[in-house]
Parts: C-alpha cells; sequence; structure tokens
C-alpha cells in the first residue's frame, strides 16, 4: 500500500473497529466528537459533479448568559494543480482560478464565511526545482494582482472573506518576492496581507532561494466573522509563532501549507492541534493535494538520485479546537472542501477552564528568551 | 464501554486493522516504527510475578563518522496508589516505595540509565480536596527527605539516575512546599531539583492551595547519560516551558504526570509529541493509573455532584521523539514500566535536517513578548 492509496485515516478505522472500540479510539484520538454539519443537497451534488470531497462539521460551545453564540463557518479548500506545470504560467493560473472558483460556489451553498486556500495556491509548488524561471512569473502584486481582483469578485459575490496565498511580487521594494497571504474582506476590499514568517531549508526546499522571512509580524485581521490570522506552512513548526497570533487577539489561525509525506506526515496531526489547545483558539491546517511532476530533474540534497518530483501532497486538511477535539481530516487523495462551523464562545469558555494565558508567565519568558539570544548566552546546566 | 476499559489504543488497533491498514495507519499515526527492545527474560518474568506491564522500544539514529551512537535507556515508571488514602501517612509512603523499588528492580535488569516516576509519586494526587491534612504530611525535604535517601540507594545499587517528583517541605524557606523533581545522579549524590513552573487553577485542581509557581528557573542537569530536564504535568501545556528547557541544551525532557481521561486524554498524545518535534529531544510522558477513592467528598467546581474521587488516571505513558515518531503507550488500566533506548544523536540530525532552531527568529519572539507582557500593550490588530 503506498502512502497516496489510503484515501483517509478516519475512514479506515470506521471501516474496521466495531463500534465500541471505534467511539473510544475516537474519543482519544479526536477528542470530543463534533456534530456533522448538513449541507444543502446542491452543494452535495455541485461536489459530486465537480468531483471533489466536501464534509461538513460543527464545533459547539456552551450557551452563556450574556453572549449570543458566536457560529462561524469556515471553508477550507485543498486542490490538485490542474494543468501539467510545464503548460503556459497564464494557462496555468487561469486553470486553477476556474477550479477553486467552483469550489468556492459550493463553499457559498454552505453558508462559508471565512475561506481559505492553500499555500501558493495559483501554481505548482515548483520551490524544490530552484530554477527561477519560469516560477516567478507566477508572482502577483498583493493588492493589485489578477488573483487579488478575482478574490475580491468571489468576496463580493458570496459576502466571504477569502484568505488566498500567493507569491506576491513587491515592486515598491525593489520587485522582491514574498511568500504572502492576501486577506480580502467579505466587502471586496483588500483588508491587508501577511508575510510567511518562518522560512524552510528542508530536504527538497531552501525556499529562501525565491523569498525571505516575512516582515509583517504577527498581525491579526478583525473581520465581520471575527479575528483571523495566518501561519504560512512552516511556521505551523514553530509553537511562538503560532503563540504570537493568539497573544494579538486571533481566535481562528489558518495554516495554508503544502508538504509531503515522506517529509512530515506524522507531525500533521499534532502541530496545528497543538496550536489550537496552547493557545485557546481554532486552528485550520489546509496541504494540498496529488503529486507534481517537472520537466528537469533535481536533487533532494539526500544523497538519492535525483528526480521529477518530491512526493505526494497528502491533504489531510483539518480543523482543530481548544478543547482538544478536532474534524475528521479531509481525504489523502482528493481535492475537497471542509465547511466547518465554529462557535468562537468557545475559545474564552476553554481559557476560563484551562487558564493557559493566566498561568503562562509570559514575563519570565520574555526575560529569559532575551538572554537566550545572546551570542554569549550561558545555559542553565547543573552538574555533578 | 467506560473509560477504565479500553486497555490501550494500540493494541485496539493491532487487534481489528488488517496488516497493510495497519501498517499505514501506524506510519500516519505514530510516525517511524520504533524497533521492539528485546529485554532479557528475567526481567519478563519479574514484571509478570509483579503484576506489571512491560514495554521496550528503541529509538535509532543514523550512524556518523565523527560521533558514536549515544544510546541511553530510559524508563517511565507509572503505578497506581497501593493502599487506601486514609491510610497512616507513613504506611502509604513505605507501600509506595516497596512498589516503586520492584519496578526499578527490573528497570535495572533491562539495563536503564535514567528512571522517572510519575508526579508526587509518593502519596494519592490529593490536591483536589482542598484539605491540607494530612496531605501537607507527605511532604518531604529536596536534599534530605526519606524519599530522596531511597532514591540515592536505588541510584548508587543500580548505577542509574533517579528522576523524583515528590512534594517538597521547604525549610529553608519557611518551610513552604513545592510541587519538586528531584534529580539523583548515578553516583547517589542529589545532583539538584527543579520546581514545576506552571501551577493549574482548572477543574478539581487549583494546586497553589498547596503550593506555588516554581522559581528554579528551566535548568537542565547534565548526568552521564545526557542533559536532562523535568517539564513538570501542567507545563506540559505551555510550549514555552518545553522550548526554554531545550534552549538551555535539553536532550530528554521528562513529563511526569497526574491527569485524568475526561479532563485531558486527547490532549495526551498531542502534546509531549509536538515539543519533542519542535524543540528537536526526546519527551518522556508518565502519568499515573488508576482512581483514587477520598473519604472526604468535594466538588470539581463544575454545577456537578460533590464525589470521592475526580475520574480514572489513563496511565498511557510514552515517549516521543524528534523525527515526529512515538513509542507505544503502556496501558490505561495497569501500572507499567516503559524502557526506551534513545539515540541521542537523532536529536542534532533532526535539527540539522528540520532546523527549527536557526529558523526561530528569537529576538523577534523576545522583543515581541516584551511588548505583549505591558499592561498597556496594543495588539495588532488590522481593520478594514
Amino acid at each position: 500500500m503506498s502512502a497516496s492509496q489510503l484515501e483517509s485515516l478516519e475512514k479506515t478505522l470506521e471501516t474496521y473497529l466495531p463500534p465500541e472500540e471505534l467511539k473510544e479510539v475516537r474519543r482519544i484520538l479526536f477528542g470530543n466528537d463534533t456534530k456533522k454539519l448538513e449541507l444543502p443537497q446542491s452543494a452535495v451534488e455541485a461536489a459530486a459533479e465537480r468531483n471533489f470531497e466536501l464534509q461538513g462539521c460543527a464545533f459547539e460551545a456552551a450557551r452563556e448568559q450574556l453572549r449570543q453564540p458566536r457560529a462561524v463557518r469556515v471553508g477550507l479548500i485543498q486542490n490538485a494543480i490542474v494543468l501539467p506545470t510545464d503548460a503556459p504560467v497564464m494557462e496555468q493560473i487561469s486553470a486553477l482560478h476556474r477550479r477553486v472558483a467552483d469550489m468556492v460556489e459550493v463553499a457559498a451553498l454552505c453558508g462559508v464565511n471565512i475561506v481559505c486556500f492553500q499555500e501558493a495556491w495559483t501554481m505548482p509548488f515548483a520551490f524544490c526545482t530552484r530554477e527561477k524561471a519560469p516560477w516567478t512569473e507566477f508572482a502577483e502584486s498583493a493588492e493589485e494582482g489578477p488573483t487579488t481582483c478575482f478574490c475580491q469578485e468571489l468576496a463580493k459575490k458570496y459576502n466571504m472573506v477569502v484568505v488566498s496565498p500567493i507569491l506576491e511580487r513587491d515592486e515598491v521594494h525593489g520587485g522582491t518576492l514574498w511568500n504572502t497571504a492576501v486577506v480580502v474582506s467579505n466587502s471586496g476590499t483588500v483588508l491587508g496581507k501577511t508575510r510567511k514568517n518562518h522560512i524552510p531549508r528542508v530536504g527538497d526546499f531552501n525556499e529562501s532561494t525565491y523569498y525571505m522571512e516575512g516582515n509583517t509580524g504577527h498581525r491579526v485581521f478583525q473581520t465581520q466573522f471575527g479575528k483571523i490570522a495566518v501561519n504560512i506552512c512552516y511556521g505551523r513548526h514553530h509553537p511562538l509563532n503560532w503563540f504570537m497570533y493568539s497573544m494579538n487577539g486571533a481566535e481562528i489561525i489558518f495554516n495554508p501549507s503544502a508538504t509531503v509525506g515522506d517529509l512530515s506526515e506524522p507531525m500533521w496531526p499534532i502541530e496545528a492541534r497543538n496550536a489550537a489547545i496552547a493557545n485557546h483558539c481554532f486552528t485550520c491546517a489546509i496541504n494540498r493535494v496529488g503529486t507534481e511532476h517537472f520537466k528537469n530533474e533535481f536533487t533532494s540534497g539526500d544523497g538519492k538520485k535525483a528526480h521529477n518530483d518530491f512526493g505526494h501532497f497528502y491533504g489531510s486538511s483539518y480543523v482543530a479546537a481548544p478543547d482538544g477535539s478536532r474534524s475528521p481530516g479531509l481525504s489523502r487523495t482528493r481535492d475537497g472542501l471542509l465547511v466547518a462551523e465554529l462557535d468562537l464562545n468557545l475559545n474564552r469558555q476553554i481559557s476560563d477552564k484551562w487558564s493557559f494565558k493566566m498561568t503562562g508567565r509570559y514575563e519570565m519568558y520574555a526575560q529569559e528568551l532575551a538572554e537566550a539570544v545572546r551570542h554569549d548566552f550561558k545555559p542553565s546546566i547543573v552538574k555533578e
């Protein structure tokens, strides 16, 4: 059984475990059961026809006396590239625009308020090639590029916040490239952009060949549906990154990613979920699917032969909640849309229960961290 | 099926999944397979006779040219209390000493170099009662108490580092209590002590009824077998706590705990494992087992009726590695000893591969955190 053949962990467990054991295994693995969300028949049919998986679930919170429930529906979209990687650049972009437009239309039918696409969603994840051409041609202005215009249209049409992670060309600063998420308000206005804070140098990738560490800090976007932040891809390995978005008030942190099985699959269900628990917020982990082939061979720098692809993007997008529960994952092999209804009241309820922020002793850490980064830092080591 | 009936997640999966699916599910859930460690027959028999589970596994690293493998064997001990909670204090302590001595003897047969016991291992986890008597009588001097003397004997006898988490009475500072781990060198010398940094106010517990936040920082103990740290219980919810032990050089971080199913079980497999991944080190999560009954009823502060126990300690102790893999968990219901052989070379190998420390941008975080703790902190929020 190759990595690309198992469709999903959850479905495998459901197939083989007896009901009693399944229930207990699910509790231990996934926490409190999420409620299945009833989605309109029109959406179910459109998803089937357009050949992508559609799942819906709801995270509920206790009723409060003074606050109404704050239900918001998020949509996580994972997809394979549409055209071969050597098709003309504009054709590749247009095909992805069309594919994602088809999926967003279904998200709208499902009442999604905030949709987020995968990392660098308008292009193949070509940064493994080390080649600059034609990949840098996929870069666009975050404020005025065709993809942002496309997202603005969607946002207005569907009254939906759109989080659009792209390869950004920053003309104002010498035409530099960035790995950036553009946040478009449901009004259609570009609310702002936020850049990937941590840049990998691992396996097939030294992404700093293309773009450097982001300089937009840990800003949070106040939308009509809640305060959101975007922790792009490799930033999910850095607990401090999640933490600082949370300190700035993020209620939902999206993690648009692109990562393959051999590299990271066992870490995938752990990191975004730990972040939701540790920071009393919701996290949404999104990964692309499929295997992308490139014309010219490249090396992974791992002593093995050069190759034309670097493995299977395993999808498995999911939502994690502050109470330790999580949604089922989307398919490991198919395009998919996960619609999750989040009652944002859960964040404060869990914070009041567990009180990690209150017990966090951040002043101590600010001081210790300031010492730890000094070049002449002396670790605190006890010897016999 | 009640929470106490499922013996272990791993065994349930092994029972029902076909071999091919099991392999793939195990890869996704647990990462690279750990090697099963062959343990001496004498140890296997002694464990059976003494009625505790014995498991062994090994985490391997690649061979290097300039460093020898750095194999160290750690022993994680989880156990139920032995006598009822209203037995005389000294009898309860002595019974636990005898039980743990029996288990450490088996650890020695298995070649364990560093053993760690569960949180407050010499007593029931009575902090739910809010009563001071007789529980504070379980407190001892970290340097000279009978339990530390007991551990020194074990350490010398078996050439083993002993990590002994106790309720500490600090006579030098007005007889205050602390939740403390004593680290005894394999020479028998008390290497030092380290205190619980984060104190819960959650569910049945406000442990600050008994002891406050620790004042020993994030010290790391240089032992003959590697650099170790101890992150006690609730500290596992705080990513910064793990992180700072790691910044001080910890290669193995123990997390002696006491936690029950309804409260935390779905978080248990996530947090210590995320810490191993994020910090390029090994982590060892240890939880007690069984249900502890108290004579006087107490409340959980959750609107429900007062009760005499607060739930089932679900054991499930495990070891997590920096590459995202983990050991099977010990039983949810039985006493157990998990022997894990760790090649500490793996830490640097994974650090060189993933480079989280190199890409961590800690100077930025030191600065942002210093701002975030100010009472007049202004979060970075983008509005329309």
